[in-house]
């Protein structure tokens, strides 16, 4: 095992245990709630253990030896990542996540097996995901108590989980405005809203927890915060640009659904303001897009310059993130940890 | 004011102060998110504040003298109640709360008065009621966390107020799928579900939790969850009975809702083992059922003895919760804090 996934099991070992005690006080309770649980359990596991990640490289590069201790906040963080994408999809209404069954999805087909009719069924998934996204988003909270931080770094910790959600709530706020609003947000609100949704507790607030469980400076820990926010927005510009061009393999999702949903990115912001628009406009939020069109999208968001466009706009974040690691507060054992999370960004734009 | 109504007050201070510095949080998030939290603030306002009242109660009775701590643990038992029924609301698709819209309500109207759509106006509201009861859910144990108790208490009381919670979603999980299976559920099976979704979290763990902030012995603290759980459960079944057969002043509710959502109750339970249930099978669940059925329904549900077995139920039960209040270690500060809420539920069966 190299060091990325010995810190990763030890993130596993928590969340196993954690899910193993809840599932015991959930049996006497009955089992569907036991059934639940496993579901939720299943909801947190296989991904990228990504804000672990982040928690634990603040942790250790800048002297943090109690990996367990760190473990416990990044388990904290992953199943305040499970809360928000389980109802995230309650909000999307999607009953399907990377290809598989979600909470809502497991719940209505299981429904329909015992001849529910599909209404039902669907609204017997959605009541099931709303539930669990609660329990997990409640215990988030609770897994920090027990990382065994003294009460003071506690406190921190707690106030920095709830920026997190707070902030993430903002976000899922605006992106449903998105989504129902006629008119085209500009640029700059596309990027606060995925500022708010998705970078402060993906990348913000774990490397800060980690440094203030490691005892930092408060100039280390705002100095992370800068330096999350910058690479938080450039993943999320990639990753919006990945989602229209990108392969399968890279992303796990197709690239033909966001131009269907009409998702509003950095791309479609900047390419609304060009005269590809005229067409672009009516291929985009076309629910039935086809493979061709969607191939027609594709072209036009290249040749008007969106794809330029939000790429640049990606590589100077990215940049804008790696010149903070040269600061001189920054020991060189953090800049380690953290740059190849810089370059991680950069090469997905090439 | 007398000493209830003191005692709301502080509780209604420590909510005003939290809203008031999350307003302030949030306006820089946008003006939406502000609209949010405002709307969150006004879903807390105007209730009973029954939960605090139970912290208080078992606080007070016990020898407490810090009424500002109780104040911020009984805020929090609040703002899990406020989470509570803002997701129940998005589980059971309502839009209007005690005759005036919920947060999904008042989201939805909002979007008809801007020209969209019903069902994109529906969704609308919906969304913004899952985050907000993140949000009060979240914040909940924030409150808990600014009580001032010490480290050791807090812990016990944050395992107290992840216990109603834990319970609370048991029983909502349950609920759903009474709501949804054929089959009628035996009457113990609905004992445990009320319990489970709404006496845990409204009399057993307050209880508990005033006296643990009190530093009341384990003895106390587990005779004080018997009453809470025997009560509750009285209160509950009452609850039931006034839903069909009490007057809307009394419950805030329409005595034909639950008859037409067919709502499984003990009367309910009880009565589908009756010759009466020929008919009543037909009239209860009936979404359309007018108020002369619906005079039928109830003289079915008397005749047939179940209104008469529910009453009797929550009366016995009201009667083993007056008992625990005789047992020795209960100071007699306590029992007269307790005996007017035991009272009260047997009050209503009258």
């Amino acid at each position: 095992m190299d060091i990325a996934q010995e810190r990763a099991a030890l993130v596993d070992a928590v969340l196993e245990r954690f899910f193993t005690l809840s599932k015991k006080r959930a049996e006497p309770l009955g089992q569907h709630y036991l059934h639940l649980w496993g579901l939720l359990e299943r909801n947190t596991q296989g991904g990228k253990r990504f804000r672990p990640r982040m928690v634990m490289a603040a942790y250790c590069g800048l002297g943090g030896r109690d990996l367990d201790a760190a473990a416990y906040v990044g388990a904290a963080f992953e199943l305040l990542h499970t809360a928000l994408i389980v109802h995230d999809d309650v909000i999307d209404r999607d009953f399907v996540r990377r290809g598989i069954p979600n909470i809502s999805g497991s719940y209505r087909d299981h429904a329909v097996t015992l001849g529910a009719p599909e209404e039902i069924a669907e609204h017997r998934g959605v009541s099931a995901a709303v539930i669990a996204g609660d329990l997990a988003l409640f215990n988030s909270y609770r897994l920090l108590d027990r990382s065994g931080a003294s009460a003071e770094v506690r406190d921190r910790l707690a106030d920095v989980l709830d920026e997190a959600m707070f902030a993430s709530a903002a976000g899922e706020l605006i992106d449903v405005d998105f989504s129902i609003e006629p008119e085209m947000p500009l640029v700059d609100d596309i990027l606060t809203m995925e500022r708010l949704k998705t970078a402060v507790y993906s990348f913000e607030t774990p490397l800060q927890a980690g440094a203030i469980l490691a005892g930092a400076s408060d100039k280390a820990v705002e100095t992370l915060g800068d330096f999350g926010r910058e690479i938080g927005i450039a993943y999320q510009v990639i990753d919006d640009v990945l989602g229209v061009f990108g392969e399968w393999g890279a992303t796990g999702k197709t690239t033909i659904g966001d131009l269907r949903e009409g998702k509003r990115t950095v791309m479609v912001a900047f390419a609304s303001s060009t005269p590809a628009w005229a067409r672009l406009g009516e291929l985009i939020g076309k629910h039935d897009l086809d493979e061709t069109e969607a191939e027609e999208a594709r072209e036009l968001l290249a040749v008007c310059g969106a794809r330029a466009f939000a790429e640049n706009l990606a590589r100077d974040y990215a940049q804008r993130a790696l010149s903070r690691l040269a600061e001189p507060h920054i020991p060189a054992a953090l800049r380690d940890e953290l740059h190849p999370v810089a370059t991680e960004v950069l090469d997905r734009v090439k």
